[in-house]
């Protein structure tokens, strides 16, 4: 029954196993625990036995909330397909639990080295698990047409990717984007564009029927949704620095998503059919909010700035979803199969611009003291803050290029016909990799009945 | 196909942006960092450079907790309606987005206005979500039959005259309702029921078949129920006092909660058909018990006492649901979709009435120097104990009063035929406000292979 | 329709209400708040009025973390059978909210005990989460073949006999356990196991169409499988000591699960039918490296260890599924519904082993003065760390030891005819426990249309 190119038995094994092997050596020769995990080496750093110092208790509740939008918020918002949650929730899971390994290793060597050994704590899980959302938002511009071969291989170079990026903007450009507007959704949106416009399928119109929600998918998506929203402020606030600088970053998000979702529920009944409620604007770009306050939400952006750039990002979410996708696929061959570019794409380039042009605002008689943690290359005097600004925007225009570049170059790898992609009659479909159960025995009986009562017609 | 009145393509557009950017502007005017939000104040104000002592560490996870209660809780909780999960879902996401925002100025503006402008931070924000709970509760009563215009000039109504009334309560009577047993259920419960009753409907069994529950969706529900359940000891302590305060009320949320379940499994075979188990029951009465501890749980009720309360929470709860709420229904004309009246409202005033009682037995014996924590004003001697008793009864006497009046004239408000509310055959009904999917494409295929089969039979 | 003997109109609420009554006077006369939930003691103790060291503000995420493994993790995690999402749930709900309440009086008693009191607090609750954990582990094992009264009276035993064996472990034995894999998972499920097989039912195949999965429900399964394995890292290091213990421990399980999904995902398509990926290996066995890392987890097992001990649980776990189970069931007559032997069971074991070894191997020059909080033995100089070792392989002997004997006797006790168990033709059915509403009112319109247009073909 299953096509022996899109058979995995043995070419997913293979990959899991290799790669698996590859990290367990590499984190053998490469890994320790940094001083605050390490038994012998906190002992003989911390104070007056403060424990409460250990940067576990300052970051490990919002590590848990990030960790839940990784695995639950992405796994779950991409459930919507009628035909296509295993995969959805499944694949999302394996590639997740990989890219976390590997990306502890390529951040590690960009930023976490200390005498030939990458140190590893709460900050790097956080770390990890930011670079894995990056290769999920990817997942999401080619949901559906991928095979887990596909996805692992893909996750191995976004990870590469993403940390040469993240290096190339927080340490060489001196940046500032704690919650990752253009790290995690600049770069992931439009890396995993690029890929889908190499895998470009003329035909996969005949895939049709099935992309496309049903009402319980839908309603699963929602818990996706949901988690996402809820727990963006502390994403957003999970590694900016401890104090006002972690609070005030839940606040900006808190307030830039609640505006919009006003505005995700305004213009999708503005310009949806009927004027009633699309699903995939609420389930969508209702999170635009927390995208777009990635870069300044640490910043002094105050409650009134973050709900205005709230409120932008659902209006161009929404109206991305409803008029620039269908050109992207008709025009540029982009099939987008969860609107990144609407979610993350678009809203985290507007989350860049707004970073920039706040750092260039910023004053030391609206910081204070707290400048050092926000702007330390400002507060130590090595640059203006109109020159941070540039250096932002400069950042906006370098993830770009790098994410479109590499998204061309590995859409190309992905393209060999090795991975046992699915055909294109049987994308959206999760059949083709999982043992799928019958449809509900309940229904079944229904359907008996029916038959029996058809034939006591026909007899009578 | 959509009647003219209930078309939302302007209404709902029309009302969500203004009232988003009245807020904006509002926001913008008003709202200012708190000083533990703010870079420059906090790094004036932080001694030692113990950023641990940023109220954000001591509240944010519970403000998490509490979140999830708001978005998660009370959002899937509502989609036990068979054809009604996107609007539970979809329209609890909407007027929570608004009402926690609405919150934040009106909350504000009766206790956190600092020469002349509204501070923000952690506590805020829970107490935003807090009110928006009370809104929540009252959509609960009035769930299925109102369109989302409608909810949303409800939640600017019932915001504000909940403001007024936790006023009243808190800062003029000097009650004490840490987890709201009072401002949050009583107040939403009766202002939901009293809105209900204004907006009867004398022929809603026209939509009576899709006023019940499927299989599935009832398992969704049950998701916001464990949510509710779980998370119930984080939203009753997420304002207490730091330190033994919040732990307390953790731990006698906890028990209260637990020994309610089993109360309500216990009445729930009790006075159900064959003995069965009513998920109606289990998913609404075995959270009375963290209702019943919203006053008391602060204070030393003792694990003892709060087993007490929840057990007696659970079986009042059951027997609403069995005995009263047809009679609500019947005699009072009130139709209480969820039941709110048997989970909110007689457990809120058994609280309130819990509250009454142990704080007027509260002695310096038992509370120790905690007393000023838990009741201030008898620290300070300003008054006796059975006088707290006694502001607290007169708490729950305003409250009723707040809420069944501040209902009628809002309810009125709403009757008004210009918010497009459905008419009484499509109540219930998603497809009124949301593009709505069809079933499950695999259903069809079956029933393809159904309709082909039987032609086969036919032909033969 | 219901069978007198399996109705619950009489032995659910006297069972639930006798014990709850027994609860509550047992903690009326047992059971006092500790130091840091009692207001005057904790203002007694505490120093410089810094609440942050209340042991809440350590301890209250993970606990809220475990509980929504408890509830949620474990609840949804069964659901995948088609026709008992509600007892799956539902039962879960209640037993844990039972057991949660006999463990702290259990475990109180055993090691909590102050003056004749038993003192409670964050860290009991968080060991009454843990030790309902086992009791729903052996659930998994007899779920779909028990009645609701059964399961209470079973938690009522299994709880005892955890308190039991927790106690020898810990307090006699000297042995660490911080995660569980003895004294949570192995216990937890050897006990299962052989209740399971006392109860054995030669006709089981009768309910066999019913023991398997549909589409949706595996999805709901999915929910419970990525909260737990999300929470793990929680889980183990909830009741570690402070700082670097707790930080370690999480980072460790966190690799730990990191590398068992990947092993899991290679030798699920490796082994299942046709290569494809088969849902009952991902939602359990995945998880396997969150039990295999639950005893040395706080250790210094370093990632690269955790990775390996993750890493063959995934493996064991799997061919486990796919091998042991049907001998299990063929030859030991062990009907194991949910498989908790493999999940469970095997990295259990496991898990104790690799404890046994890590300890053995335990250097000072390694833990330095953290040694005091892993092996607070072998730093005072009371054993060697090979002794350690020797007590945690010795621990293993006992957990399973009492685990199965204990199993026996409450297997016995439990096939009493007078619980009300399912019939072999009714097991895996909600319906003889639940008011089950019917299937979806829409299918049912669906179906209408079928005999509809069935009808006019006829009359055509």
């Amino acid at each position: 029954m299953t096509d022996t190119a899109t058979n995995m038995r043995l070419k997913l094994p293979v990959t899991c196993l290799i790669l698996e092997i590859i990290l367990i050596i590499l984190f053998g020769t490469l890994v320790q625990y940094d001083y605050e995990t390490d038994a012998k080496e906190w002992h003989e750093h911390v104070h007056n036995n403060s424990q409460i110092e250990n940067d576990f208790y300052y970051r490990y509740p919002s590590f848990q909330d990030v960790h839940t939008m990784i695995f639950i918020g992405f796994g779950f918002l991409m459930t919507f397909l009628q035909r296509y949650g295993f995969s959805s929730v499944g694949f999302n899971f394996l590639i997740a639990a990989f890219a976390l390994q590997w990306a502890t290793l390529m951040q590690g060597f960009f930023h976490g080295m200390h005498g030939g050994k990458i140190h590893i704590g709460v900050e790097s899980m956080i770390n990890a698990d930011f670079c894995t959302g990056s290769v999920l938002i990817s997942f999401g511009a080619v949901l559906g047409k991928t095979s887990p071969v596909q996805l692992l291989i893909m996750a191995m170079f976004e990870v590469t990717l993403f940390a040469v990026n993240e290096f190339i903007l927080l340490s060489a450009l001196g940046a500032r984007d704690a919650g990752g507007s253009m790290t995690i959704h600049t770069f992931g949106a439009y890396f995993g564009l690029m890929v889908a416009r190499v895998l470009y399928r003329p035909n996969l119109d005949k895939s049709k029927h099935r992309n496309c929600s049903v009402y319980h998918s839908d309603l699963f998506a929602m818990i996706g949704t949901i988690y996402l929203w809820m727990f963006w402020p502390s994403f957003n606030s999970a590694i900016t620095a401890h104090g006002d600088d972690q609070h005030r970053t839940a606040l900006n998000t808190y307030y830039s998503l609640a505006a919009c979702t006003l505005s995700t529920y305004a213009f999708s009944a503005l310009t949806a059919h009927d004027g009633k409620l699309d699903m995939v604007h609420i389930q969508n770009a209702a999170l635009a909010g927390g995208v777009a306050a990635g870069t300044a939400g640490e910043m002094m952006l105050t409650p009134f700035g973050s709900m205005i750039v709230g409120f932008l990002a659902g209006i161009i979410s929404v109206l991305g979803f409803k008029y620039l996708s269908p050109i992207l696929e008709e025009k540029l061959k982009i099939q987008d199969t969860c609107g990144v570019h609407n979610l993350h794409g678009m809203p985290g380039i507007l989350g860049a611009i707004v970073g920039a042009i706040t750092a260039a605002v910023a004053t030391k008689d609206i910081y204070g003291d707290g400048m050092a943690d926000v702007f330390p290359d400002v507060a130590s005097g090595d640059v203006s803050p109109t020159d941070q600004g540039v250096r932002q925007a400069i950042s906006l225009a370098v993830t770009l290029g790098i994410a479109l570049l590499g998204g061309l170059i590995v859409g190309f790898i992905l393209k060999l016909p090795i991975y046992g992609a699915p055909p294109d009659t049987l994308c959206y479909e999760d059949s083709i990799y999982w043992e799928v159960p019958g449809e509900e025995a309940a229904h079944e009986d229904q359907m008996t009945t029916v038959r029996v009562e058809e034939s006591e017609k026909l007899n009578s």
